[in-house]
């Protein structure tokens, strides 16, 4: 399934859609997209890509890539009435790379089974950047010769592809990573809450905590810009508290408790509710701030 | 203060003092130790070092090093009646290794001002292997100028030594170094129950989150032993659990909540409550199984 | 609206609703009851109500009272095709006595205003004896006119009825019913653990505890039993876990971070997910134990 | 022991020592009372009491009872130089009331017992309200005939005197009541935000929970003021804070784990942070809003 030939519904032209289908159609893919936005399908049409009028418009292509918000967008648009479903020709390859719950993943593979649609969970993870420069990693799940036949696609999208496991496997792996992230973001955040009320500068404290068993690729990216107090995203608020979400429902599907994961779930859910949402999410260190009444907004 | 000539008392032969203490002695340096434990002086003596009969006779040494279990075992050493304050030479440099409280080390450093003694507080991280190899990193508190007189004998002993403020200030970012720490095994403890109970095998799941944002060197280092179930020390939980006392002191001390730590402090008395002192710290993840009903003991 | 002549739809026979049914036969109200099992609708009828073969046959009452598991089944029951709307008669008042979602709540109420339905949410606590005794505390949201329409109908099965808002307030008020009594059992679990540990008796210590300014309706009905181990159920851990879910998702909605009851449900999670859901909520004890290792099962 | 004839020794005459010394003056007793403030003895020889110029003076007494502010204090009324063991006269009866350590507790009682003196660790509940009225709470630890002997005078000073064990029990009993008041308090203080956020006013909402399950005390007596946001103590933040180190120590000496209350201690430490550890411990209510940006101040 190269590039020749192949045509690529793209369903979800946002911050991240918008420039993975711009890479498809440079890697020669014939992409036809779709947003909820017309000027973004617009965009994609400058890009060199093509225009499709609904979902269902789309769906008639050999594959269908969709990058949406959240759960319910992903039930609509693949499940709902004039979804991608009810339109697909038999043998479609359907590719999610939305951010869900692993539970809708499933049920969107096992409804995706009974028409003889192949499907993907294949979250993403990189950001913005990832997406323009192509290096996203992404975790899929699904079967893995329906893995093999995206391959192509997903490898023009991202820089690392893994498959790790059935269907939903893509998903959980992801909301692993996400309360990870967010946790690590956490401890970091009470590291320098800790430094700074004890008199010690914590930009070369935590130098010496990024050079050790402490270390982590947040505190090797983001401690310049936290003890600096800069906090543009990069990764918004917004999103992580609804990945902390899916991270929590998935534990509840699991029939896991999580304590850790549930406190640090709070503390995003702090962050948003204080009106930091817009900003990156190493501002859960303006969280740990206020707490100890350190605020220097 | 190079190797020739300088005498180096070394109180606290255990683990760690033992090898750090040869490496002084393979560097040149004149070294008389003292422990509570004869056989391990002994154990100095065959490595070419000399015995002190009691904390005193070590106190009259140009330099003295203590590396010593907890803060009360410093205070009697080094305050205490016979200790090494009460017998210094006037112009010793007293560094103190081992990780203790930082208002403790404060309280020493300023104890030891008064006989006119510097006192440095440069706890170390890296554990016994870092101790063998001299690769410690070593997170020193005090005057630049001490700092410097000691520097030749740290970098004997460490890998990386760095200045991070005022007397107090090492000890603060070792317990800001150890909550991160504990905090991460407890994140990717929970990762992991996650990840099994829903069907997903940890193994290359961890590696995908060891490539990303969720990166840290708990997962470089230890994914591999954590999912094969394998705790041997490394470091061990009960120390671990004596240095989270210690951050949160530290955090009561500087008038600061620190919620993540205070939940993550529970769950590591919880490894010691159910007997898992003696394994290594990433033996977190029996803790998070536990909680969940996932009991591989 | 009193007994004679009102005709009262009657969904989900249940442990709680046959008796809420059979309460209102006997205070004269013409009972037609719906289930999805027919032997509790014969159970109704044996105590002298009529059966309803569907949902839409229920919905010709003057009111219809739901008793439903969750929010699920109140939307298929209420908002599906065949449900009460689409077979209600204008006017009818709608009192779903099930314990959901406050926003779901708003939305039934929303749907049912563009029926010219009235619509209550009306969750009670007291369990199946209150049930049974008709003395169950009932937190009502809606119109107050509507209220008070209901009012003789809810003072039959109910002791207390309080009108706490509009639409949703109702299940609101549930939600921080159950984060407060949820937490309450793990702050006494928690106790416990630290009395029994510490070598003291719990029992006289808990009536100490019960006398003072830590005293609760928990210490004072379940002390005994908690200590002695005894756990049937009084409210299931499993309903409890369900009601977690629906305090975290009431506090999201709100655009709220609830720290302590974010912990809270992952330790009712726990209780559930170490086999437990089934006994009584008052089982957090032994997650608390099992955190512990203090195992007496 | 009663009070015709009886000498009480009492060291310790803040807030609360004043008035129960007050009370055993007025129950006959002969009290000779010290403090390192010596307006406050006045004001006990204004009462009719006695003045002790220093702690050795009040150790001559037949019962000596002593309220400090927390261990350190204890131990050096007690156990220090020129304290109250060097100068007992044996068979001395020995009744600290104050709040601290349970291990301390048992140190004392240990070294009192070498001296031939009997003591007992017996911390009240109840405030100065309690203190003045004479109606406090007295958890008594220490061998059964020591308590018979010293409960004349405890009668006089509390309204319930409970006996729950050997040495230190009382401080035990005490810390586990502290804790659950602390997190009756935050579980109150999130139904709170939780209501209110979502538009629901707390004041009848609480009346509800106060009425079912989730009753407490603290709801009783505190529900209102806590909506009214009114928080003049009552019992400061700062000496709960002090209780809740208490309460996580002696969980660490009795060697258990304790996830809410390791999180509840976080957040009565909050509000210290914050600036409100003059306020009643009710102001946890504000560290509450705070996470979630809810700031009334």
């Amino acid at each position: 399934m190269t590039g020749t030939g192949t045509t690529v519904g793209f369903v979800g032209l946002g911050i991240m859609g918008t420039p993975m289908a711009a890479n498809l159609v440079r890697a020669g893919y014939e992409v036809i997209g779709h947003d909820v936005d017309p000027d973004r399908v617009a965009q994609l049409v400058a890009a060199g890509g093509a225009a499709a009028g609904s979902v269902a418009a789309a769906a008639g292509a050999d594959v269908v890539i969709t990058m949406l918000p959240d759960s319910p967008q992903v039930e609509d648009v693949v499940l709902g009435p004039d979804g991608l479903l009810e339109h697909a020709k038999p043998g479609l390859l359907l590719v999610d790379t939305s951010t869900i719950r692993p539970d809708v993943a499933e049920r969107v593979a096992k409804a995706a089974a009974e028409r003889g649609v192949r499907a993907l969970d294949a979250p993403v993870s990189g950001g913005e950047k990832g997406a323009v420069d192509g290096t996203l990693s992404i975790m899929v799940g699904g079967a893995a010769e329906d893995v093999e036949a995206a391959r192509p696609l997903l490898d023009v999208v991202g820089g690392t592809v893994v498959h790790v496991g059935p269907s939903g496997a893509g998903q959980t792996v992801k909301a692993a990573n996400q309360l990870v992230v967010a946790g690590t973001y956490a401890l970091v955040a009470e590291a320098i809450v800790l430094l700074d009320a004890s008199g010690v500068d914590p930009g070369p404290a935590l130098d010496v905590l990024a050079g050790g068993l402490a270390a982590s690729r947040v505190l090797e990216l983001k401690r310049a810009s936290m003890v600096a107090r800069e906090f543009t995203p990069g990764f918004r608020i917004d999103l992580h508290h609804k990945d902390m979400g899916i991270a929590l429902a998935a534990a509840r599907e699991a029939g896991v408790a999580l304590p850790v994961t549930g406190l640090v779930a709070q503390l995003v859910a702090a962050a948003r509710a204080q009106g930091l949402g817009a900003l990156d999410h190493s501002a859960l260190l303006m969280v740990a701030e206020t707490i100890s009444g350190r605020d220097y907004r």
